[in-house]
Order: C-alpha cells, then structure tokens, then sequence
C-alpha cells in the first residue's frame, strides 16, 4: 500500500520532488498545490493524473493525503507545517526547516505530540558521496577527523528573504552535523559582503571551531562566475577531496600524511614534519539522485521509524547554527559600516 | 655593463633565484654564499666559475659585487640586509621582508639614506597574469573590482619560524596591495588552526575589508592534500577565474554580470537580480617564468631606478598587513583554547 | 491543435522520446507500444494518461495518430517505416534509419510519394554547439574547414545486431554531413577489432578523404574505462575543440594559425612554418537538450514543411557511408584473421 | 670516476641534454658542438667551463671524451654515429636512430664489432609512468594487454626534413616495443593528411595489428591547437589512462571489465556483456624528469653492460616500423591525390 503524498509548492524545487515522489514505489504523488496559477498549470500538464489544488487549505483538510511535502519560501514554513501536524500528516520540509530555532523546536514538539514524522530535507546527507565518507569514517581508513573546508559557490540564485548563510549554509552544516557526531562548534568566526542590496550577504566566509581540534571552513557565495562544489575532508591518516560536480570521480582519497621526525635538525632549520604523498584512489560511490534516496528514506521512516540522521532535531540545529553565524557575520558587517562611514560613529 | 651579484643561500628556493641571474643578460651572478656546505658544494656543482663563499661576511665584503639577493630564514633577513645596504649594495630579499613592520620600515629609511636600491621579491606581481588583470582592470573591461577571493593550499613545506600566513600570505597580499591600489583594509577578520604543532598555524581563513566595498578572502593551508592556486577577482562589469596551475589558460574572464531589475515581482518572491551568462574568454598571458621577470626589474630598477611596484615601501605595507592578521589570527585561536578547556577559564 | 504522435519502443531511448514528446507543447504523446509487457508498464506508471499498446500493428491502425516515432532494434526499422508510412503518417525514426542503404531509399522513395514528413534522429546536428560551430563557418570566423577529428569512445552499451561503426558512427557521419556541406569522403580508410565478439567491431578508427584537402577522423570504442565525447574542428584561420561532456564551455575557439614565413632559413634547417598562439574563447552555446529541439523542429517540420538537415535523404547518405566504412573496416579484420592464422591461407 | 661526455648539436633538445648531463653524478659534461655561432655562444654562456666547439670532427677527434651524445637533425644522424662508433666513444642517439632501417643495422653491426654502447633516447620507456604500466603487466594486475590507443598531438613543431610519423610516433612505437614484449605487428593500417606542405605529412592516424589479438592504435600530429598526451592501455582484467601531461595522477587504473553472461536473454535483444564498473586508483607514479633517468641508465649500460630496453636493436625495429607505417601512409595519400584529381588518372 502506497503512502499518498500531497505536494506544496511548485517552485523552483518542487518540479525535482513532484518527479522523485511520482517515481518511488512507495509513495503516491495525490495532489500538488501552488497558489500560482501558472505553475499550477505546469503540474497539471506534467501529471495530469494528479489533483491541482490553489490553496493549502483544500490540501490540507483532504483526509486521503498522508503525508506532506512542503517547498514553498522560508516565511510559510512554520504555519503550513504546524498546520499538517495538526492535521495528522507526515511532513517533508524543505531546508531551512524554519526562521527561527524557536519555531523549529515548536515543530519537533508538536511532531512528537501527534506522532507524526518530521523530516527536513537535508538531501546531501544521504547522497552516495557522504554516505561513503562517513563508513571512511567509520572504518578508520580517514583516521579521525580533523578538518572539513567546503567550497560552495556559483551565480544566484538571490533569494529575497534569505541571506547565502541561510540559502547555502544549511547544506554543509547538516553534513558536518553527520559527520562530525552532531557536536556543536565551540567558536564561529563568519563575515561577508553585500554586493547587491546592503541588508542581505550574497558572500559568506564562515569558520567553526570544534572541540577536540577540528575545524569546519564554509565559502558560499552567489557572486562567482563559476559554480564550484568542492570539500575538503581529512583525517589524521588519509585525505578525502569531494568534488560533487564531478561525474565519475566524485571522491577522491589521498594517501597522504604528515608526521614530526625529530632526527631531521639542520644548521638554519628546526624539526620539520615529513610529508607522506602517495596513491590517489576513488572509491565508486552510489550516483542514485540524492532525492530519490530522500524519498525513499521518507516513506520508508513513515511505515518504520526508523533512526534517521534527517529528524526535526537535526533541523533544529542546523537553525541554531544559522542564527549563531548570522550574528556573528552580521557584527562584522556592522564593524565595516562604521569603519566605511566614519561621520557615523561621530 | 652587467651588475655583478652575490646571492645570499641556496636552501630551498636559492637554485632558483641563482639560475636566473644566471640566465639573465644583465646580472651576473659571481658569488653565492650558505653557511650549510653540502649546499655550497651543490653550487659549486652547478656554477663552477662562480665563488663559493661559507660567510656572508666575506660576501658583503666584496667591492666587486654590486647588488645582493637574500634568500635565508626569515630571522636572518633584516641584520643581513643591513649590512648590505650599509656596504653600499642593492638588495632584492625574499618576501616576506622582515620579521616586523619597524625592522622593515629601518630597512627603507636605510635604503634611501644611503641611495641603494631596495626590493622585496613580490614574484607574482610581475607575473604575466597579475599583469593581465591589472590592464583588464585599467582598461575597464573587468569593472571597478569589488573582491579577490584566493585558495592558496599544498601539502608543506611547514616552516618552524614562520606559520602560513607569513608563508603564502605575502603573495596574495602583495598583488591585492598592487590591484587594489595600495588601499589598507578596513577590518580584518582571521583564524586558523595548528594541526601539527600548537604555536604554528598551517590553515588560516582571512577576510580582508576594505573601503568603497571591496572584500577580499584568502584561503591559506600546509595541511591539503592538493595543491590548488585559485582566484576569483570580480569586477562590476565581468568576472575573472585565475588558476596559476593551469599551463594553457590561466586566466578566464567571464562575461558574467548581475543587475536589478525592478520589473519581475510576482506572488510569493519579491525584485530579484538578472544574471547574465556570457561568454567565456582565455586571454593570451605572457608565460615567462616570473622569477625572470623579476631578475630583468631588478637590474632595470638598479640600473635606470623605474618606479617598482616591489619597493621596500611596499614590503612595509605588507609586513603590516602580515601583523593585523597573525594578531586577529591569534586572538581567535585563544579563544577557541579557552572554549575547549573550560577549567582554564574558572 | 497538437500532433498526435505514438511512440513504438520503449527500452534503452524511448523513455527519453517520450519525455520530450511530452514536454513539447506542439506534440501529443498519446500511445506508447512495447512488446515487453515491463516496458509496457513502466510506460504506464510514468504516463498514465497515455494509451499503452502491446502490438505495433494496433498502433499504426490508429487513425488519431499523425505521427510515429520508431525507438526499436535496428532491423525493425524498415518494415515498421514502411507500414506507418504506408497508413499516412509522419515518421521520426533512430539512427541508424535502416540496414541498407537499398532499404532507406525506398523508405525515403515511400515517404515522397505518400507526402508525409521522413525524418531521422541525427540529434547532435541541432544541438546548441554543432548550430554554433556551423554559425562560426558560415561567418568565416573558423576559415575553410580543414579537419574534423572526433573521439566518441566510452564503456559498451555491447549491441548484438550492430557493430560500434554502426552505433557510434551515425552521430559523427551526419554532423560531418551537415559541416562539409553534404560531401562525400572520396577515400575511406578503416579497420577496428573485435574484442569480445569476433563477428562485431566493438572498436573502430575511420578515416574519410574529402576534396578539396579536407580529412575526417573517428575513434568510436565500447571497450574505453573512460567516456570521451571530444571533437576538434580545424579551420584554416581558427581551430575549434568541442568537448561535448563540459558542463560550462563546450566550445573553445582557439585564435590558433599556422603560416608559411620564407624568410627564417637557417644553418641546419629549412623553411618552416610559423605558429600564432592567442587567445582562447569560449562562446556561450544553447544548452537545450538536442531531443527537445529535435521535437520542436518535428513539430514545425510536419506543419510547415520547413527544409530540414534531417531528411531521409540525409539518412540515405548517412547509412551508405556506414556500409563503405564497413566494407573497408571488414577487409583489414579479414587481412589480420588470415597472418594471425597462416595455415587458413596455406 | 666519471664518464666524459661530449654533446654534439646544441639546437631545440640540446639544452635539455646539456642539463640532464651535466646534473648527473656519473656523468661530466666536457665539450658541446654546434656549427651554428649563435647556439654555441648559448652553449657557452649556460656551461662556462665547458668547451665549446665549432666542427663535430674536433670533438670527435678528443681522446678524453669516451661518449657522445648526439641530437642533430635526422639526416646527419649515421654519418656522425658512425664516425663516433668508429672513434670508440659510446653513442646515444636521438630518436629516430636513422634515415633508413639499412643504416640503423649498419650502426649496429658496427657498434657491436667495436665494443661500443649504442643507445636509443626513446625516453618514455623509462619515464616513472611506462615503468609502473610494465609492472602492472607483469603483476597481472592489468591482465593480457588487449589494447594501446594514444593521441599525442600538438601545435608544431614542424620539421622540414620529417613527417609527423617519424616526429612523434617513436615515442609510441618505443612504448608498445617495450609492453607488447618486442612483438612486431602483422597488419598496418595508416593514413593522413599534409595540411602545410603536399611532401610531409602531418597529422597521421596508425592503427598497428598484432598477434594474438592486440592492436595498437595512434593518432599523430602537429596540427592540433591543444597539447594532448593520452593514452588508453587496457587488459583483459583493468584498464589504464596515462595522461602525461597531468602533474599529479599521470596514471589510473579503471577497476573496469566487461564479460559475457549467457543468462539474460531477453525479447528483442540477445546475449549481452556484463559491465563491471568499479574504482579508479592512481598509483603513485615516478616523477623524475624521464632525460635524468636516461642519464643514469646511459652511464650505467656504458660501464656496467647491463641489459637495456634502449638499445640499438630497438632503434632498428622502432625505424622498421616507421617505415612500414610511412610505406602504407604514402599508398593512401596517392589513392586520395588519385580521386581528388581525376584527369590524373585518365
């Protein structure tokens, strides 16, 4: 028996998840709602099997819907969520799970309460590339962790309610969340820039600090001209590059250490460490659609419950480090200000 | 009439230097001193009619030669330049200059009291691709700049005296100093991480501000499996990808613009930006080695005294861009240490 | 009013057809007929709306459908052709378009006489970057087209009714067709191997003659670790390289030239050629997908009657340089079997 | 005690000769040779201490100089081996060996007769890359070698006294020479095009038959606006991409295979090859500069007689081999003069 899924929201991401649901054997795609009539017209044409509802409401209040995908902007999420639990349904909400911690955790609470299943879509954290590091992991063939430097970068997409923080950030921070055993940063260095309308960062340069010596460095920008996905990911023993654009050789892990020998003191030089470069090898990783992985982890949490790295409680985190880098990258931006604008401070 | 040389140490970075004196037709290289014999007997090897001298002193002493290159640890720059200059030579030292801004600053007044030409080894400045942009920047074919974003990582080579900010720091900071037009920043934003040894940093992330909105990133590691030369530098008009590792095309220039347009408002998103995605293009850039480049200003600067872009001035500029950032660096780093161990703080 | 069109053949392309049949605005995808009762109903679960039909026969019968588009093994082609040409409706067929060259005539012959549209899948002539290297010829910014030098290699898919010439080839031979300007090679050299079959080349290295000193080049291999779509086109005043699989710069234009100087003659050699080596320059190329503009140019094709570079006619040549390649390609692996064997020939 | 050597011909791989002499320890580099002025006063100004002479005879006439390295144009290449052979000085000899398989015999017979060592510079054999593909070889960790494609193609540079076959594809036959055991081909296909000048070809395409099912394809030429140095090697259990000019992964290692299963019959299609795609490794490849190697391998055969790869033997089979591809390439530049033409034939 197949889980009916109603779809809310037919923007820019939900054509990819009317397409992944529509194709998972177990999940039903129902309805799809969009308040838009254009592209509620486009759902129609592309499943013209599907009921087309203009407001949540109708979708909502449909007793045959169990479960929910929500992908409208940030704003809406919090009320049309809460409204789905009430309502009984299982919810699959779109990244940030919500504008506040506050909200988020209200979420969770009220998930629990009804007993319904709460899911953010935190896509990567399932994809065949961090699924492979983590059994690197796992297996000790990285060794421990000790750094994690994300490049995200390309051109826009400006989003006029959210910053590049909120827009690209929650993506690395839910796989070091993954990672890195959901421990929390210590300390978070963050500064941007706003190069097209001063209150939102389109440039974000953000640095977490984690116990027990690790390091987590995010650049994420919508002002480069190229698009670049790359992740630096080492461990005391070998070294992982992801570079997610790639085709074929998504990951790559490098033999390569550094250890201190005490024996190599010279004339002008001090005790030097020593390098060890060796083979270069790129483990095959699963390339299934990290959405179609999504959705099956999705129904298969609805029917089972079982343990999910992409519970309400992984969104709340995810919020309560977007709020902390925010205001740290906010006070630097407010440093510059002042600096740039001297008669202010006067 | 060439200007006879005495280079100062042949460690790691001297063969080069001493090679290209030696190819160049207006420098001739007559002395090459280290303290280390097995080097100077590679020297000996390699330059066979050149003096092989064990004590910079008795180079110094040399009335024949006329100019100096420096090529020693960082600690031994500013006493050995010194002498030089007090000996009446012209001196080209190694970046960075000094091991502070008032040693360096000593070393400029001394240089111009006594008349002597005094250079600091900013390679990258005269590289054919800084030299690229700076013309796409005066030609403005690229746009008033608006940021600079480099990654700067490799594998080593750890250095016991210095940490990776004063290590790959000084290339980025120099062309920024050229590009930028000898602006400081506004606010510096910085912190890194020891991964081998607690009081040397090997991965630094600064974030330089600079006024009329400029920003600039700097992405510095001894600590990546890779080895990447990477730069993006906007302008408002078109954009540029720099990767030195490239043979062919170095240098991209994307005819890339984003631009307001007031008019595409709609149901749920409010005024978004325009992005324009043009062509690609990869100007010729002038591939001689930059260490060539260099030798020829040199000479040319001793022999005509052309303004330089790699003036002591512009060493100073460094050095103190150097110390803002190590000190922000450092503050960052002692907050972490205090987050990490709690009871040092009760 | 849309073109009603069915789609015969639903295995390793129909699903892709149908895709872009339905997405077309001008198309109605309104059955799709697979003997393979899976197929069939994967047909079915994707478009539920659309008729699935078990016996091409019921199909072609259909009077509401004005078109067809055959996605079937390649010896089904002609008789399946012939009977939909024969009940009056357009025809899209894969490439290759038939077995012979005898078979393809007469289907064009059919066509001509019944008046519907003949049109074959020689998709990458419509595509964005072979459109724009066209446009890049007609405006003399390549020069006269000299070479054309493609490699089109990857890991099987292994066919058993067809060699990799066959497979492959089709895709080069038509854009060829379409560059140099419908020419016939007038030499044709080739040979290839049979690595896992002995009856079907599953590598192949073609060279066709043309007049006028232009020379062509294919490398087509199953058996390659690696899948390599790259093709460099030389004209006498720019080269061009078009690396199909490039996400961002399909298309380079290198300012590349190669001219005669009489004046270098030297000691120990003779004239010789001087290079230019100057910019690169990547033109932005349309990146819809090919089968989307092959559907929309079917569209207006069947309407408007419009000329097309897809023709059976350009069918008919595409197919009688497949059996010349073949032929000659025959003869080596004949002349290698009879020395690796000597006592066949004794 | 080091063996003398004097350099004759000091032209476009002289200076690279000069250096790799003179930095090897076993070797001292005495006299350079070159009749033109210009390149002997290069000569001098980089080697001081060496002497520089005008007329091969004076160089060959030196008593203290035991071997020569010779790296003139092709057609001096016998004359002045013989006359060093015939001085009693160890040859090694640029590629190709000879004009003529004739001669290339002749230098043979005379070098043995004279206890001389007479050494090919077929460099890629030693390169770090050629080695580590033997040793996969060997360890059967490739498998049966089935198949060896190589592109080296490249801008220039054109020589007047020589076709690209003889220019470039030495370095290719050495190769094969060296991995398919000294196994000659048994079929030659070859053609190509003369863009620049009707007599020299220069862009080829060889494809090499062996026996016992390997073949051997190359595509040759100076025509090409980008560098490329690829080449695919597969066995029958892994595949190999050696791509030369990459920095750091020259070399991976497909985990690749294809096999047949006789189990998955279905409607329209029949047995088919299984594909196994699995992970890439690149080993960890030698990186010292191939000439240095050659060096060492030079002054070793020259006083330890050990067996080399780089012998005059297999100068003479490479130059055999050029001349068979040229005989083949030259039959079918007649056929396409012969169509191209058509009054010429009647």
């Amino acid at each position: 028996m197949k889980l009916s899924v109603g779809l809310i929201g037919y923007g820019y991401w939900g054509p990819n998840l009317a397409r992944n649901i529509q194709q998972n054997s177990d999940l039903a795609l129902v309805a799809i709602c969009d308040q838009n009539m254009k592209r509620l017209a486009d759902a129609t044409t592309a499943y013209p099997q599907v009921k087309a509802i203009a407001e949540p409401e109708v979708l909502l209040a449909d007793p045959t819907i169990q479960a929910v995908v929500i992908a409208v902007p940030l704003r809406w999420h919090y009320s049309l969520a809460m409204r789905a639990i009430a309502a009984g349904k299982h919810v699959l909400i779109e990244k940030p799970m919500a504008e506040t911690s506050t909200q988020a955790q209200e979420l969770v609470a009220a998930a629990r309460s009804t007993g319904v299943v709460l899911m953010v879509d935190h896509t990567f954290v399932l994809s065949g590339a961090v699924q492979r590091i983590r059994q690197l992991i796992d297996s000790n063939e990285l060794g421990k962790p000790t750094y994690y430097d994300a490049t995200r970068i390309n051109l826009g997409r400006f989003q006029p309610d959210t910053n590049v923080v909120w827009d690209l950030g929650p993506h690395d921070l839910s796989i070091l969340d993954y990672l890195f055993d959901h421990h929390d940063p210590i300390h978070v260095v963050a500064t941007g820039h706003c190069h097209l309308n001063q209150g939102i960062a389109d440039m974000a340069f953000v640095t977490l600090h984690y116990p027990d010596n690790r390091i987590a460095h995010l650049r994420l920008s919508w002002m480069s001209p190229v698009k670049i996905r790359q992740t630096l990911i080492a461990g005391d023993r070998k070294m992982a590059v992801w570079n997610d654009l790639e085709a074929d050789e998504k990951l790559k892990i490098y033999d390569t250490g550094i250890h201190v020998n005490s024996d190599n003191a010279e004339n002008w030089q001090l005790v030097l460490p020593e390098y060890r470069v060796g083979d270069v090898w790129s483990p095959r990783v699963d390339r299934t659609e990290p959405l179609a992985l999504l959705m099956q982890h999705f129904a298969k949490t609805c029917r089972e419950r079982i343990p999910s790295p992409l519970t309400g409680e992984a969104g709340v985190r995810n919020i309560r480090l977007l709020e902390s880098i925010s205001a740290v990258l906010q006070a630097n931006l407010n440093a510059v200000q002042v600096r740039e604008q001297p008669w202010v401070a006067s």
